[in-house]
C-alpha cells in the first residue's frame, strides 16, 4: 500500500501532530484502565468530536518491541522492516549509524579458565562500565579497515559499531551471536555464514581478542561477548515515503534514532511533556510532520505502576489546550503499543487512537479509552493505515484513479 | 504472518480449550437468529467479561467448506493451503492418508452403449453401494506399483486411495476428471496433465478397467467415474507452526481428518456434546491445546431447523459449567463457519468468537450472539488471528523485535 499512498502524494502548507504515549493503552484493573480511571476533561472533549478506533501494531496476538511498533504508526510495515537488536542498542545509546556501519551489543562477563563464569560480569555498575569503555576506546580505535567506535550503556552493557570505509554488500552481519547463554560453556567463537560476512567476522574476532588483553587484569570485567550483528535497513524515508519534512521531538535517544532511520529531523530535547510541547511551538516553521514521543507512559506500565501511569495521562490532558491552540490541521494521538500495568510489560492489545481533524463522523467514542475507541469510525485497524489517514485529513493524498 | 508467528514461539504448561460449534453463525428468523433465540444463561455470564468479536473465515463474501473453515480457525490461510476434493472424501471416510497416496472421489455409474446414462446409478442405497465396493476391494487390491484401497460412502459415492511406494513428485495429481457432467456423452479418459502425473493416469486407466471388468453385470452401476485426484498437502504441523501439542475430540470422522492432516492427535470419540466433555476431562495430561468439535448446530443448520439449533446451543450451554470447571487459561468458543437455518446452508457470515481470559477489557458484549459481538474488543477480524491471540493470552509468544 505505501507504494500505492506514494503515487498519489500532493503538498500543501498543512501540519500534522503525531503525540505517541508510549505504551498508552492497557487493561482493567478493579475494573478501569489507565485511561479510564484518569481524569481529562480535554482529551474527552476532542475525543467527542474526533474519529477515533484502534490501532493493531503488527499483527493479532503480536507484543511489539518499541522499534516495530514505531515504525507501524509511521507507516512502514513492520515485518518487511526489521531493526537488529544491534542498531536499536546502538540507536538507544545515541549513536549515529550510517550505511557503512555494522552494530552490535556487548556484555562485559567474567572469564575463567576459558569458561564464561558470568555472562554479566556482576552486573557491574554504570560508573565502572563507563570507563572500562573508555579504556576499550582509548586502545582500539582501528582494525584494519575498519574503524571501531564504542558507547558505554547501562550496567554491563555497551555497545559497539564497525564503520567500514564503504558500504557492506548483503548479507554482512550474517555472524553468530557470541555469547553461549549459559555459564560455564566457552563463549562461541564469532563464524560467517556466507562469504560477505567473512570481513566482519575477521574484524569481530580480532575485537575479542585486543579487548581480552586490555580487560585481562580486571577481576570481573575480564572478556566482551557480542551480540546482534546488524546494519540500518535500507528503509525509504518518512519525506521520500509520505511527501512529509518531520521533525521528531523525543527526550530519548533511542526514539530519535528511530526517527532518524527514517531521516526525520532528531534535535536533542531534554525534560518532559511540557518542555517537549514547548519546544514544537518554537519549531513549527520549516516542517510538516511533527513526532512527539511521550516516555513515561510506557515506563510507568512496565512496573506496575498504575497510578503513575494515570497521572502521566492526567499530565498530557492539561498540556493538551497549549497542543490545540497550535491550531494543528491534523492532531493523531495514540501509543505505539499497549503497556498495561496489569502486565507490566509490552503487550499485544490494539491500541486507542484519536484523530482529530474537519474530516470525521464524531461523536461515536465519549473518550479516548479503549472501550469507548472499540464504538468509534476508525474500527481496529492496522497501525500502517495512521499515516494515509493523517495525509488524507490533510489534504495530501490525490484521488486513486480516475 | 504464521512464519513471524513462529520465531515468537515460547512454550509453557497453559492448556487452550477451542470449542467449534459447527456452522455456529445464523441469521434472524422473526426478529431473533439462532444464538439470540437460545437460552444460554452460562454463556451470556462469559460473554460479558471476555473478549468477543466475529471472524471472517476466508474473506469477505466467501462461504468456506468445512476444510477451509476449520483450517482458518487452526491459524492456516485457507486460500494458501487447499485440500483436494479427493482428500477431503477420503478423510470424510475415516481413511488414512500419507505423503505416498492419492486420493479420488468416485461414482458408481451406469454405461449404456460407451455413453454415460446415469451419473449416479441411481443413487443406489449404501447397503448395495457397500456391497460393491467390498467386491472390487477383492478383485483389485494392487495395480502395478500401487496398492489400491476402498471405502464405501454414500448412495453412489466412494473413496479411492493410489498407495505408491514412495511419495510422489509435485503435480503427481494432475490429472482430469472422468466424469463428462452429462448425461449421454462418454466418460473421458484419465489423462495425465504432465510428465509427472504419467503413473497416475495409468493407475488410474487399469483401475477403471478392472473395475468395468468387476462390476460388468451390474445392472445400474457398471462403470465407475474418478474425480477430485489429489494428494495431503505438505502443511507445516500445528505444533511446528505454534509450538502446541494438540489433541482433537470429534465424533465425525471428516473432523479427526482435518485435524490428523496438521498432526493433531485424533482418537475415536463418540456421543456428543457431554461425552466429548467427558472425554476432554480424562485427556488433560499431555496436551497444550484442545480442539472440540460439536458437529449438530451445523446439521440443524444445513435442515434449515431453526429450533433444533437453538437447542444444540443451549444444550452447550448446559455443559459450559463442566467446561469451566477444567479452568483453562484460554478458552475460546466460535464456529468455522457460519450455517443460518435461513439458508439452510454453509454462508459467508462473519461468526461470533469468543475468547476467555484474564487480558481482556470485557463489558462489552452482553451476549455471545452475532449482533453483541459486533461491539466487542477483537472487532472483525480474519480467522487466522484466532490462534495467534490463544498464544498470547496464554504467554506463549515473546516480544516482536526490540
Amino acid at each position: 500500500m505505501q507504494d500505492t499512498i506514494r503515487t498519489l502524494i500532493q503538498k500543501n502548507s498543512s501540519k500534522i501532530f503525531m503525540f505517541v504515549l508510549d505504551g498508552l493503552g492497557g487493561l482493567p484493573v478493579r475494573g478501569s484502565t489507565e485511561l479510564e480511571a484518569a481524569k481529562t476533561p480535554n482529551l474527552d472533549a476532542i475525543a467527542h468530536t474526533s474519529a477515533c478506533g484502534l490501532h493493531v501494531p503488527v499483527g493479532y496476538g503480536i507484543t511489539p518491541g518499541s522499534g516495530p511498533g514505531h515504525l507501524g504508526i509511521f507507516g512502514y510495515n513492520p515485518v518487511e522492516w526489521q531493526i537488529g537488536r544491534g542498531v536499536l542498542e546502538a540507536l538507544g545509546l545515541g549513536m549515529e549509524l550510517h550505511n557503512t556501519d555494522v552494530a552490535l551489543r556487548c556484555n562485559y562477563s567474567t572469564l575463567a579458565e576459558g569458561l564464561v563464569k558470568d555472562r554479566r560480569a556482576g552486573r557491574i555498575p554504570a560508573g565502572r562500565s563507563k570507563k572500562l569503555t573508555e579504556k576499550l576506546q582509548e586502545g582500539i580505535n582501528r582494525i584494519d579497515e575498519a574503524e571501531i567506535i564504542f558507547s558505554a550503556g547501562m550496567e554491563h552493557r555497551f555497545a559497539v559499531v564497525i564503520r567500514f570505509p564503504e558500504p557492506l554488500e548483503i548479507g554482512s552481519t550474517l555472524v553468530n551471536d557470541t555469547d553461549p547463554q549459559k555459564t560455564g560453556k566457552a563463549p562461541i567463537p564469532p563464524k560467517p555464514e556466507n562469504k560477505q560476512s567473512e570481513r566482519v567476522a575477521r574484524i569481530a574476532e580480532k575485537l575479542i581478542r585486543e579487548a581480552s588483553d586490555i580487560l585481562k587484569d580486571e577481576e570481573r570485567a575480564n572478556y566482551i561477548l557480542l551480540r546482534g550483528f546488524s546494519q540500518v535497513p535500507e528503509i525509504p524515508s518518512f519525506e521520500d515515503a509520505f511527501g512529509l519534512k518531520a521533525l521528531a521531538i523525543a527526550t530519548y535517544p533511542m526514539y530519535r534514532g528511530l526517527a532518524r532511520l527514517i531521516g526525520m529531523d532528531t534535535p536533542v530535547v531534554t525534560g518532559d511533556i511540557r518542555e517537549e510541547t514547548e519546544f514544537l511551538k518554537n519549531n513549527l516553521n520549516g516542517y510538516d510532520f511533527f513526532f512527539v514521543h511521550v516516555k513515561k507512559t510506557d515506563s510507568y506500565g512496565e512496573d506496575g505502576n498504575f497510578e503513575a501511569k494515570v497521572s502521566k495521562i492526567e499530565e498530557f490532558d492539561g498540556v493538551l489546550p497549549e497542543i490545540l491552540a497550535m491550531d494543528p490541521d491534523v492532531l493523531i494521538i495514540t501509543g505505539d503499543h499497549s503497556t498495561p500495568s496489569l502486565i507490566k510489560g509490552h503487550s499485544w492489545h490494539p491500541v486507542p487512537v484519536l484523530l482529530k481533524s474537519p474530516y470525521v463522523l464524531g461523536r461515536l467514542s465519549e473518550r479516548l479509552t479503549e472501550r469507548e475507541c472499540t464504538k468509534g469510525e476508525l474500527g481496529i485497524f492496522p497501525a500502517t493505515g495512521i499515516v494515509p489517514l493523517a495525509l488524507a485529513n490533510s489534504g495530501r493524498l490525490r484521488k486513486f484513479g480516475a
